[in-house]
C-alpha cells in the first residue's frame, strides 16, 4: 500500500500517519519526491487501515499494491487447479460440456434430455430443484423431488450432476443429492452461503454477480477456499449494462483475465448471459476460441413449454449443431471436447 | 400482454398463438394491422407464458403491458403506506433520520454515538452487529453481543433500533433484538431471506440492489408482501455505474419514481452510495429535496478509528451541521424533521 | 506517478524503467520496500511515458498520482470561476435559471415562452437551432433563421441567449447570434469542436458526456481553456446506466465533486437526464439543494405539441410552480434566485 | 406502433388520442381489452408522434413496434452487403485483417509496419494521422504529412489504406488519401460528420459509441445511407461498463445481433476494447469464432516506444502468432482468412 500525501501536507501529519500504520503492527517507509511525499507500507494491509488512513489530514490518496485476493491468486498458487468429480476433469486439456433443463419439472422430461445431450458430448447434468425467479409468483421448483430425480437420472446416465443452493440451510440437503454445488450470481455475494458451501468438500461453481467486478469476484471465491474448500470453478454469466438487445452482456475479457491473474477454471454460460436461444451458439463458440475450460448450457426438449427460462434454451437439434462446431474451435486452440476422450475410456 | 407478429406471418402462427395463450386459460383478442397483426392477452400473465410466446414462429416480439408486481404498486393500493415503529412515523409528514455506526464496536462507542445522534435529532438508531464484507479477511461484527448492545442502547434512549440480517437462519435471533429488520443491498435479491422476514411481523427496510432496476426492486418487495408483511420501507443507496469517483452513482431519480408507482415509504442512504464523508451533506440535502421520506446516515465518534466504512462516516460535528441545513431543505418541501414535533411530545 | 515492479522483478529490469523515465528528461526515484521495488517519477508526466512504462519487462502497474488536468483544477486555480453574461453572473451567489423550448420551432412560439419564464425568474434564455437527433429522419431544427429568432427574442426581452453549436464549422455562424455557446453531451469530446470554441471568446457551456467520467469531462474542459477560454460552465444531464425508468440517471453526486476538484461554475439539466417532465421539477431541486449553481429547463408552451423532446418539456404552469418551490431551497444553501436581485436592479 | 391507455381512461381520452394520430396522417385503430384499452397506429411514424401521444391524459404508455432504423435493417434489404475497396471484400466468405499502428509517426515506422502485417496476413493497412485524444496534452498525430505517408505506403505494398476522419472540413483530404473512412467511437454520433461521410462515394468504417445501444448504432449507420452512400462497415469496439481490468467491455453479443438484424458488415476492434496487448489475441479469435467479418488490429514495431497507446499494440511476433492461430478459427466457422486466397491470385 502507498499513501500519497497532499502537496500541501505537513511534517506532523506525516509523522501521524506513520504513527497510525505502526499503530497496525506494520513499517511505513517515507519517501520525499518534488510534489509529493509518498509514504510506502510494508507488510499484510487490511481494508480498516487503508480506510483509516484515507481520512486523515494531509492525505492526498492511498493506493493499493498487493491484490487483496491470496489464495485465488496465480501469484500464490502459480499451477491450474483442476476439478475431478467422477472422471470428469474441469479446469484441464479438454473442455468440458455441462447440459440440461433451467428448472427439472419431471423425470421424463430430465432422463429425456440427459440421453440427448451426453450423446452429444456433454459429461455434466445440469438442472434446477430450486431456482431463483425476480417474481415471487413465478415456478420456484421442485425443491427436493427434483433432488432426487436429479441423483437418479445422473446415476443411471453416469453423468455427475450440478445444481444450484440458495441458502445457508439448504447447502446439507443439495450436497446430500449434487455432486458439484452452483451458486447463483444474485448471491456471489452471500457471505455466510458462500462459507457454508466452503465447509463442504464438494466442488462449488460461483457465478458472478451481474454487477461485480472480477476483483469482487475473486474475493468471493477467496470465501470458499478460506474454508480450505480448493474445489471452485467460476462461471461468467454475463453482466449488466446499459445494452437491452441482450439480457446482460457477456464479458468474453474475463476469460483471458481469470487465466491471467487466477489459477482456478473458468466456464462460461452462454445461456443466462444472453437471454436468447439464438445467441447461445456463437457466444458459446467465443467463449471457448478465448479460452473458456467449458460451458454450461440450457437444453429443454421444447423449449417453448419450458416452466422456466425457455426463450434462452437450446433445443436438442440446436445442442447438436452447437457441439459439432465446438470441436473444431478447441483444436484451435490445441485443446478437445471431453466426449471424445471419455467415448474411449468406456 | 400484447403479442406482436412478424409481418410475415401465416394464419397458422397466429392460431398456434392463440391456442397456447387459451390453453393457459387466457383469453387473446386478435386485431389486424397493415404491417402487423396484433394479438391482446386478456387476465392475470404469468412469466412462463410470455416465455413461451416469445419462441413461437411468427412472433416478432411480446410486450409487457401490465407492471408485474401488485401489492407494492399505488394503482392497487393508492394511498401511502406509513410505517409505525415505537412512535416513529416512517413515510408520513415528517422526515426521518435513522443514524449511528456502520459497525457496532463496544456499548462505549454506540452509547456516545446515540445520545449526540438523538439530541442532534435523529430518532432510529442503525448500528451493524452481522457485516457483508467484500473480503474474507475484514472484520465482519460482533454478532449476538452486538445486538445485545444494540437493543440495550435503543432502550435506554428511547430509540427504536435497526440492523441488517444476512441470512434466513439469523432472522429469529435479529426480529428478538431489532425493531426494523435491514436486507442489504448484496441480499435484495436473496429470495429465501426475503420470504422468511416476510413472515415476521417486523418492519422491514429493504435496500435496492447495486444493480437493480427500479422494477426488479419492487418486485423483491413483493416477496415481502406476498407473506403478508405489510410493513416494506425501500432505500436507495446508489446503482454500480462506470463512475469511480464515488463508489456507487445515487440515484436520486429513484425517489420521485417510487412516490408515483407505489405507495411505500423511500429514504435514501447517501453514505453507502457515495463512500465518501464530504459527500454525505449534500446528498442528504439533495434526496430529501427530491422527496425521500428520510435518511440513513452512518455517523462515528472517530470515523478514522473505525473497523468498518470510516471514510464514509460523520463526525459529530458533520452530523449536527448536517441537521440543521435540513430542516430548511424539509420546509421547503412543505415537510418537517421528526425531531421537532417528537420533542414536544416528550 | 509511481511505477511499482513486480515481486519478481531483476536489477536490469529496474534500471531500464529509470533510463526510460530520464529519456523523458524525468528523474526517478527508487525506494525499495519488502515486496515490491517502487520507483516514484518527478516532473511533468504525459500519458505516452505512463504507455512505455506500463509495457517493460517487470512492472507490476503504474499509479497517477497527479490529475492529468491543470487549467481546470481548483489546485492550480484556487478561487471560483464567475462567468459573466451580459450582467448575469454564473457561478456567484445567485442560483441562475436557463430556460425556453428544446427547439425554436417560430418566433411566436420563442417570444411567449420568454416573456412567461422571465416572469417566472427565468434570466438566461435557451432555444436549440441546430438540433442533434438519434434518427436522421427527425425535426433537425431550424438553422440560422432559429438563430436570428432567438437574437431578436432574447434582444427584446432583455436575456442574454443560449443555443447549441455542432461543429467547427458552425462556430462562427452560431458565435454571432449566441450569448453563450452550448456543447452538447454527444460533442463532449468531439476535439476539434472544443478547440474552435475555445478559440471564441464567448462563454461555453460544456455538458457531460453519455458515459463520460468526471475526469474526462474536465479534460474536454481542459481543451477549451487551452485555447485561452476561460469562461466554461460544466453541465451535468444525466450519464447511462442500465436503469430504464429514466432516459439517463442524473449523477447529483457529480455537482459536489466538481466543487471540490474544479474551479468552474456547474448547473444541472434535469429534462435531458430525466427525459420525464414529471422528474424535472424534483430533481432541479435535489440538484440545488446539492450545491448547482444553474439549472438549464426545457420549457414549451404545448409540450404535446412540441416538435422535439416534448415529454421532458414543462407547460408554464409546472415551471412558475417549480420557481416558487426552488426558492427557498435556494435560501436553505445560503443562495437566492437570480430574479429576486434581479429585480431590484430594474 | 401501440398506445396503451390506462384502466381508468375516459372515452373523450381515446377520442384525443385518436384524432392526434389522424392529424399526423395516420390510422388508429382501436381494440377494446378487459383492463385496458388498445389503439394500433397504421403508417410511419415519427419520433415527434410517440412523444406527444405518451404526453396525452389517459395514456400509459406507448410501444414501438417497428425499427426506427430502415436502410440498414434485414428486413429491408435480406442479403448481405459486401463492401469492395480495391480487390478486398468485406462482408463475403473471407475474413479480412486491418492491421497497422495506432498512430502514424513515420514512413520508416508504417512501411515496416505494412510489410511485416502484409506478411502475416493483413489485407488492409490502418495508421492514425488525426488522433482523438482525452487529453489536449497528447500528442494529436501528424496531419497532412502522416495522410501522405499512409497513402505512399499503402500504394507501395498494393494495401488499401484506413483512416481516422474527425470533423466535417476535414472529410475532402481524408478522402483525398484514404480508401476507407473511419469515425471513430467519440463520434458515432457527430451526425454532420455523418452526413458528410455519407456524401462521398468511399466506404465507411463506423466504430459503436462507448455507451451506445445496438440501436443507436444503426441508426447512425443510417445516417450514412441515406445519403446514398451504402458501402458501411460496422465495428464493435467496446462499450463502456463499471469493469475497471479493461478500459471497455467487448459486446461480442453483437457480432451476432448485427448479423440478425442488419445486412451491414461487422468487424471487431479488439485492441481498443480491451486496452491490453496480451488481451487482444483471445478476443480476436472470440470475435471471428462469433461470426465477424474480420478484425482491426493495432501493431507497432514497438510498441513500448510508441507515441499512441502502444499498451494495447501487438508486436510483429504476437501479430503472427495471432494470425497462425486465427485461420483454423476462421475454417471451424466455414470461413477463411483473406491471405490464404489473396495469395493464389497474385
Amino acid at each position: 500500500m502507498i499513501v500519497v500525501m497532499k502537496t500541501s501536507s505537513r511534517p506532523d501529519e506525516i509523522s501521524r500517519v506513520t504513527k497510525r500504520i505502526e499503530d497496525f503492527g506494520l513499517k511505513a517507509h517515507i519517501s520525499e519526491g518534488v510534489d509529493h511525499t509518498v509514504i510506502g507500507v510494508l507488510g499484510q494491509v487490511f481494508t480498516e487501515l487503508r480506510d483509516a488512513l484515507e481520512l486523515l489530514p494531509g492525505v492526498e490518496q492511498v493506493l493499493l499494491v498487493s491484490k487483496p485476493y491470496k489464495l485465488a491468486s496465480r501469484e500464490f498458487h502459480p499451477r491450474d487447479t483442476v476439478v475431478e468429480v467422477k472422471g470428469v476433469a474441469i479446469g484441464g486439456k479438454e473442455i468440458i460440456v455441462m447440459a440440461g433443463p433451467c428448472a427439472i419439472e419431471s423425470e421424463e422430461q430430465l432422463l429425456l434430455t440427459a440421453q440427448e445431450v451426453k450423446a452429444a458430448g456433454a459429461t455434466v447434468l445440469r438442472g434446477g430443484a430450486f431456482k431463483p425467479r425476480t417474481s415471487p409468483y413465478d415456478f420456484r421448483g421442485l425443491g427436493e423431488t427434483g433432488l432426487k430425480i436429479l441423483a437418479a437420472v445422473g446415476k443411471e446416465n453416469k453423468m455427475p450432476v450440478i445444481t444450484e443452493v440458495m441458502s445457508p440451510d439448504q447447502v446439507d440437503l443439495v450436497a446430500k443429492y449434487a455432486d458439484i454445488l452452483q451458486i447463483g450470481a444474485r448471491n456471489m455475494q452471500n457471505f455466510i452461503l458462500l462459507d457454508e458451501v466452503g465447509k463442504t468438500r464438494k466442488p462449488v461453481l460461483l457465478k458472478r454477480g451481474l454487477s461485480s467486478t472480477i476483483q469482487e469476484w475473486l474475493l468471493a471465491a477467496e470465501y470458499i477456499l478460506a474454508q480450505d474448500n480448493e474445489q471452485v470453478i467460476l462461471c461468467e454469466r454475463g453482466i449488466r449494462t446499459f445494452e437491452t438487445h441482450t439480457r446482460n452482456t457477456m464479458d468474453v475479457s474475463s476469460i483471458p483475465i481469470i487465466e491471467k491473474v487466477s489459477h482456478l477454471p473458468i466456464i462460461a454460460d452462454p445461456s443466462h448471459a444472453t437471454g436468447k436461444w439464438y445467441l447461445v451458439p456463437p457466444l458459446a463458440l467465443a467463449t471457448v476460441a478465448a479460452g473458456a475450460d467449458g460451458l454450461l448450457i440450457e437444453v429443454h426438449p421444447n423449449p417453448d413449454m419450458a416452466l422456466a427460462d425457455g426463450p434462452q434454451s437450446l433445443n436438442f437439434d440446436s445442442f447438436r449443431l452447437l457441439m459439432s462446431q465446438l470441436s473444431p474451435i478447441a483444436q484451435a486452440r490445441n485443446r478437445q471436447l471431453a466426449t471424445q476422450s471419455a467415448k474411449s475410456k468406456h
